[in-house]
């Protein structure tokens, strides 16, 4: 049995799933990049930026030095965010413990290498990419923080790895299921947030449950396009780590994504929302421009996640949008 | 092109799709039960019972003589509730305008005969089921009587038929598609208020997006399972007949099946929740009765859809089937 994890960030779904982790029995050391962070989840076993009201559990501790935090680490979670990732990992690679087995959190596609998660954490760690479990599903980090039941995917190559983390995180509100799907697990999780971004920016359009439940259907269908195209199984975007996350994150309030495209869809600015966003940009932001590229180079057509790209960065109308991917032409629903 | 169109059905869905029916160009006339309610259609161009607050088309009268709406129809929609399609039918059945198309709301298992709605319209009006059009997708009726776009699916055996009443219905809001798969779509169509239902009640125990989207990918699951086992083709439950008519009918509050749900979900009884719903039961409330005995005759597994009639009809108590539901044991997403 893995006993002793080390998770690498504390946002709020780094600190969800190392509650998760303790919760399950297991020895869990988070590092975070901010030392007050560290020692409010040491010493108040709270982390109120990012998880306001919850109680993190006893044995589970944090520090701001990588070092600490992953000696004599057996499983290494890596949670942060996409875009930093990789010089992030760049930094920490030294200290990885032989033989720990890898952890992913992130879900994106890196900017100009297109890259899954997975790929960059091989490329930089030296482990194979079929040796890196990801983590995927409908997995709001406020609920499993609560202890609500969710379901999860746990997805590897290597089968065997996968179940150790199961074993290790399984608890009474948090059910993972195995998967061997990394690339359809990570396109999903990835491109989500852009279809989460569509689904907000309809909302604060004053759009109501047919429209978002239309983007969530087409979203399902762009994102299973591309990922087939890269080898995926197209039965996972059937499952939690497809329709499951998908839904979750286009249906919350809490979702970062969809809070975000409601103030573009209410007209402010990309500026504007970042602001209010405490001056973070939501993934889907930056995933649909590294989604729409990888999509292209692979003649995959993903139209809402082309429109996204569009108003974020080319300073599109929402309104304008949002007619082009209504005004299609009668047809057959598959042709 | 159909132009004289009548609608059977004065409900919010029958009278939100008359109005679609009738902004788009048809003449259209629709059938009430009730002399008031289309005393109120006809004259004052409402049916606030309904659709409060909506004002319908001046080109869209209404009768409760049932030989008057039928005079001269070029289509007829059916849109009464699924368990009483069958008595409604038998009634009208002499005056259906020879060559009419015949449309199908209804969304339902009969109970007793496990018949979908189409067969019961065959076997009642004599037309052949090849020939009955069905119409499915996110379509909750207040915002398409709003004017909100949705995207719809029209299903037929005859393509010819379909597309006639894609041209008919076509507006500046509403976008059909066509469909040959009427099987997967009557399936969807019926079993996603059984897993609203559930949504409902996981909402009213408390529960946030991460359970209901489980229970939607789950639901999505079990309903495509029945459906390919009864012909229907896959792909359906990935389109908007499928996840899109199921996220919009689980995701919003205007759902009767998910209001009826949370009602259960926070303690009340069935009759409780159905006082509060004057008096109506929610379709999933039979539905799950008859979806039931159509899976068990045909080896499928729907659990959740049991779990479902366990509550509404055994007295189960709806946390404990939920912990029943959740405490499955650690397996492949798949296995």
């Amino acid at each position: 049995m893995v006993q002793r994890i080390t998770v690498l960030g504390a946002g709020s779904w780094g600190t969800a799933f190392a509650k998760v982790l303790a919760d399950a029995g297991r020895d869990v050391t988070m590092w975070a990049r901010r030392a007050e962070v560290a020692r409010e989840i040491r010493e108040r076993h709270a982390n109120s930026g990012y998880l306001p009201g919850i109680e993190l559990p006893a044995n589970l501790t944090a520090t701001h030095d990588p070092a600490e935090a992953l000696a004599g680490a057996e499983a290494v979670v890596l949670a942060v965010p996409s875009q930093s990732l990789r010089a992030n990992l760049f930094g920490w690679r030294e200290l990885l413990p032989r033989g720990a087995i890898l952890v992913s959190l992130a879900k994106g596609v890196e900017l100009g290498t297109l890259k899954r998660m997975s790929e960059v954490i091989a490329e930089i760690s030296g482990v194979s990419g079929d040796e890196i479990v990801v983590v995927s599903g409908p997995n709001l980090a406020r609920e499993i923080a609560q202890g609500q039941p969710a379901g999860a995917v746990l997805a590897c190559a290597d089968h065997d790895r996968a179940v150790a983390i199961q074993q290790a995180s399984f608890n009474s509100y948090f059910r993972p299921y195995t998967n061997t799907d990394v690339v359809g697990c990570e396109v999903g999780g990835a491109a989500k947030n852009v279809i989460a971004l569509s689904c907000g920016m309809a909302v604060g359009m004053g759009l109501g449950a047919n429209t978002t439940a239309t983007l969530i259907t087409r979203g399902l269908a762009e994102m299973a396009r591309l990922g087939t195209k890269l080898g995926a199984d197209p039965l996972t975007f059937a499952g939690l780590a497809g329709v499951g996350d998908l839904v979750a994150t286009c249906s919350s309030p809490l979702s970062r994504n969809r809070t975000f495209g409601e103030r573009l869809g209410r007209g402010e600015t990309l500026e504007q929302a970042q602001a209010a966003a405490g001056g973070q940009v939501a993934e889907g932001v930056m995933s649909c421009t590294s989604i729409r590229e990888l999509a292209y180079k692979h003649g995959v057509d993903m139209p809402i996640t082309d429109a996204m790209h569009r108003v974020c960065h080319e300073a599109a109308d929402p309104r304008q949008v949002g007619a082009e991917l209504l005004g299609r032409r009668q047809k057959h629903e598959w042709s």
